[in-house]
């Protein structure tokens, strides 16, 4: 078989501020084939890439290593990186085979040849549920992975007591609208529009608001105090929850989305608060410790709630690898609806 | 015997911004007097005041109720009021007897009738470790529980980690400044005055500078990265600590003095690494469940170590009453060095 394109998503420029834009902070490029016959392996193996994620939090990665915090820049010139699902078309390492489907960070390409399996964040996915492989980039992947270990570490749920959800319509926060209903807490969710209003609330929220139209304090006022606060936003948003918090309440911070295109100029007028009602805020990332202890329980229990209905999801499917740059672009800017999957190829 | 005169500490007006000015704040009031032979105890018992205790959170209790968080304003042309040690004369109580000395939460006067033995923070002190009866409104009571609850509950400590302490030189900062060496860590700590620096050096702090000629920062960059903060300070402090944490760090909030006198105006800009670095952030307050799960062993193990000499503490000792307006203006702007304590009375 003749050498086939290897489509590549690579990183084009440093964005300290502002939004992605696709064909300039990312460029698609045909410039490379691969013979997938015959390229060597040298003990890794060559998946074929069939979803890709889109997340909020790699607009961090595309800020230069001096505006650097947590999570590490891009490569100029190299593939962007994310997590995916792949199958793989041949192997030389004995823990993977042909025909397996593999999840992990993957370079943004159309064939990947991986050395090994690099951590435990890399997974061969059985899925004797069923579930599309899509999924396991969203509420079975990642996102659903932050949702649940946040969860289950740091919220300490009690029935009866009231949890407040941002970005509720998206992957991580549609999930925990869901566990948070699962464990008996009465739930307000906020979205920016109103279609994803009522997506919230089909999952189970009891109070959903578009955060543009509606003031979060004046939900938060009404309907609080809140006990369980769970953060993707960041600024006003933290500083209303902390207004509105219960002593004891947890702030589960996951995401400053507000944040990541600009930088950090809203002043919390009410951090002291942190204080007299005797608040945790604990910041959520999805490897680490958290990982280790919670990633067997995750995988034994979330696909099975998928493929019973019991846990729902919701896709903004971009199809083609070219669509990269306009992924990275929909979700800073909220116009996608639920989570945000590139579709590479079919299998 | 006569009535005698019972001098009282009055809050004369609500201080929105700015130090207490003594005087005009409050007011020293000689205008009552009672018997104290046969004064109505109706049930309660009389407490001859010996010690009261200022410290910097009773600034937000000279603010309005509307302008409140979380402690509460105090009432106006009545006394404030703080934690204190008294001797009792007489008693219709079962659980008091005359001659017992009783820590609560006094009104600001000399004679206090007290009804009854209001709630689990105050008691009967045995003393048998005959320490000064001024250390247990300082490192063996309000302060010193601050600091040992917060230790104990949040502070997760590693033998070789480091840890960062703010106003060092207080009763609370120079109380954890000690816990933390117990534990085998690192200790940096800042105050505002190269005496208060010579003194946490005594008392165990690996690394101890003036903020007010040092800047925070430099020295974390060169100390840290630190992986417990205690702050009493907030503002530029907090933001510095956030800069310098390890990932998963925890950070104590204790006080936000820089806040208790303007309103909060500082601008944190590195809130988002409390995601990226895993950190925990927690309030601290003395009352409520920390105190009924630790208060025992407080009592049982501080009073000793204290008499033991092994944990050292340092005292702003103001004579008279009628001080209390100083007092209260001092430990805002830092001039006490050490526990600031009125004494009242001796026995």
């Amino acid at each position: 078989m003749a050498p086939v394109t290897n489509g590549r998503v690579l990183f084009n420029e440093y964005l300290p501020t502002g939004y992605p834009i696709p064909g300039k902070t990312v460029v698609y490029d045909t410039s490379e084939t691969i013979d997938l016959e015959n390229v060597a392996l040298n003990g890794g193996f060559l998946v074929k890439v069939l979803v890709l994620s889109i997340d909020p939090y790699q607009r961090n990665r595309l800020k230069a290593p001096s505006d650097q915090r947590s999570y590490g820049s891009f490569e100029l010139g190299k593939p962007i990186q994310n997590f995916g699902v792949g199958v793989v078309l041949r192997s030389e390492n004995s823990a993977v085979k042909a025909g397996d489907h593999v999840y992990g960070q993957y370079d943004f390409q159309q064939y990947v040849i991986v050395p090994e399996l690099p951590s435990r964040i890399w997974r061969v996915l059985e899925n004797k549920e069923q579930i599309p492989w899509s999924a396991y980039v969203g509420v079975a992947g990642m996102p659903g992975q932050t949702a649940y270990y946040g969860w289950k570490e740091y919220a300490s749920p009690q029935k009866g007591e009231v949890a407040f959800v941002t970005t509720g319509a998206g992957p991580v926060g549609a999930t925990v609208i869901q566990l948070a209903k699962a464990d008996g807490l009465k739930v307000i969710a906020s979205a920016g529009s109103d279609d994803k209003v009522e997506y919230m609330k089909s999952i189970g929220a009891d109070v959903a608001f578009n955060y543009k139209t509606t003031k979060t304090s004046d939900v938060l006022a009404k309907e609080g105090p809140i006990h369980v606060f769970w953060d993707n936003v960041g600024g006003e948003s933290f500083e209303a929850a902390i207004e509105h918090a219960a002593t004891g309440a947890r702030l589960l911070e996951c995401g400053m989305i507000t944040v990541y295109n600009t930088n950090e100029t809203y002043t919390v007028k009410n951090l002291f608060q942190i204080i007299g009602k005797e608040l945790h805020v604990h910041g959520v990332m999805v490897a680490g410790p958290l990982h280790e202890k919670y990633v067997d329980e995750f995988y034994e229990t979330i696909p099975e709630k998928i493929a019973r209905g019991e846990l729902k999801y919701k896709e903004h499917v971009l199809h083609g690898l070219d669509k990269a740059g306009q992924g990275l672009l929909d979700v800073q800017t909220g116009k996608n609806f639920g989570k945000c999957v590139i579709v590479v190829a079919e299998e």
